[in-house]
């Protein structure tokens, strides 16, 4: 999906919403047990309940590795599944040496060659450029860098001064510089808002995932006050609060009412930038 | 496998010698291409041929990954396959948030919930405390943090000023104070010889994970020189250059004499240290 595609879909739908599928087997209403694969059997109705309301899936890499071939396959279907009118992440923070960074790739971007056939990846970047340009070759797939994640331990290295810079500044500044806004995205936590004026500076035009809003406390209106741009620019992922919104038989039906809710003060804030 | 353990079994094997299972099933020897697990046959011959000279094998996760959940199979395999007095490696560069890194942790740690039973894994640092502790809490399980790699790229953010220490000095000083030497070592590039004194002198007591040796260009005899402690405290990794130093019927015995060559010069290394 390109740029002006995404944000067609943002304005279409009147929603930036991204769903994160971190679907955890343990978490999984027990009526879906029975089901051959619980995880697809789950996340199809998460897909079937809010498609309308959301521009985007997000399936957490980590949740479907730790069931093994399993969970690969399970994450094939999910992808299969998802309407082409949203956008996919591959939420799998890779980054390695050159030739392994292209293996990475064509395991998210290359169904030829036995892989998937996502639309993006999110990366980490310590390891520098030859790590995030694999990626890139891939024409009209998307790198999602970390910049400044939700947790904690951002402060551990990515608050550091770096010369005048803090060092997420100083991976913006050097990432953009290696791809133009049409491939390149970069992950900001809700939780880190005061930082958000000084980023969106730095990437005026660049999309922003962003993660933490929910389970994770971030403030979607402030998020959105300091992120929107005119061509919509922001990805913002719900992921717990929406999955596990309820454990009964309503699941999905719940999963809908709080991806409604988010997506009724999204319409709001787009409103304003109108 | 415990740090007296590998300990032990470098000086038992004369050998600190690490194989990277790096298995691209494009350079497989085409008469593998019939067997029902070419990638498997290919590591059960390589493992066969050289378990005796090399105290660790460190499969590249990205390349069983590419393969979809047939990658996830074979990978499996040849986990279960490694003989028990070899150190296991899972080179998969994760990091996330503290409620991934916990799904990580259990897809490489933990059989018991559907994961594999690697020793360790290989932890990009860039997100902090909080994603990598959850794979310490693993027992006898170990991260291999990654400090200052043997790409190009290492020069982009590891290579700068923070302070007065560059950003992997930053990493090697902080996560000591995470974890002791017991489950904590750390990756630096054999391209990075020069650093390598002053790495010793940071991490005088941990493991460190040496992979540029062989296709990279790294330099075995230096890198020995200035990382081998009185416990061994290296681990040097070889894969293009044993996997594929043959294509044809005589692979597995081509690969034994590439993996007998960095034994005997490691043997050679161990003798100085006496």
């Amino acid at each position: 999906m390109t740029y002006s595609e995404l944000s067609a879909q943002i304005f279409q739908k009147q929603s930036y919403l991204c769903i994160g599928l971190d679907t955890d087997p343990r978490k999984l209403p027990r009526h879906l047990l029975t089901e051959s694969d619980p995880v697809f059997a789950f996340n199809k109705a998460i897909i079937d309940a809010t498609h309308d309301l959301t521009v985007a899936y997000k399936p957490n890499i980590a949740f479907y590795e730790a069931q093994g071939p399993r969970g690969w396959e399970s994450l094939q279907k999910t992808l299969d599944y998802i309407p082409n009118d949203c956008f996919t992440i591959a939420d799998a923070k890779r980054g390695d040496i050159g030739n392994t960074s292209d293996l990475y790739a064509r395991a998210f971007f290359d169904p030829t060659a036995a892989g998937l056939a996502f639309d993006s990846v999110t990366v980490a970047p310590y390891m520098g450029r030859d790590s995030v340009t694999p990626f890139l070759a891939y024409e009209g797939k998307w790198v999602i860098l970390l910049a400044l994640t939700s947790n904690i331990g951002s402060a551990d290295f990515q608050r550091q001064l770096v010369g005048d810079q803090e060092l997420f500044e100083m991976v913006i500044e050097t990432a953009r510089t290696w791809a133009s806004p049409d491939q390149l995205m970069f992950v900001v936590g809700a939780t880190q808002v005061d930082e958000f004026s000084r980023i969106r500076e730095m990437a005026p035009d660049n999309f922003l995932l962003v993660p933490g809003v929910g389970a994770q406390g971030g403030n979607l209106e402030e998020v959105s006050r300091l992120g929107l741009t005119a061509k919509g620019g922001l990805l913002v992922n719900a992921s717990r609060s929406i999955l596990y919104a309820s454990d009964g038989l309503d699941f999905a039906e719940k999963a809908r009412a709080e991806a409604k809710a988010l997506q009724t003060e999204m319409a709001r804030q787009l409103a304003h930038i109108r």
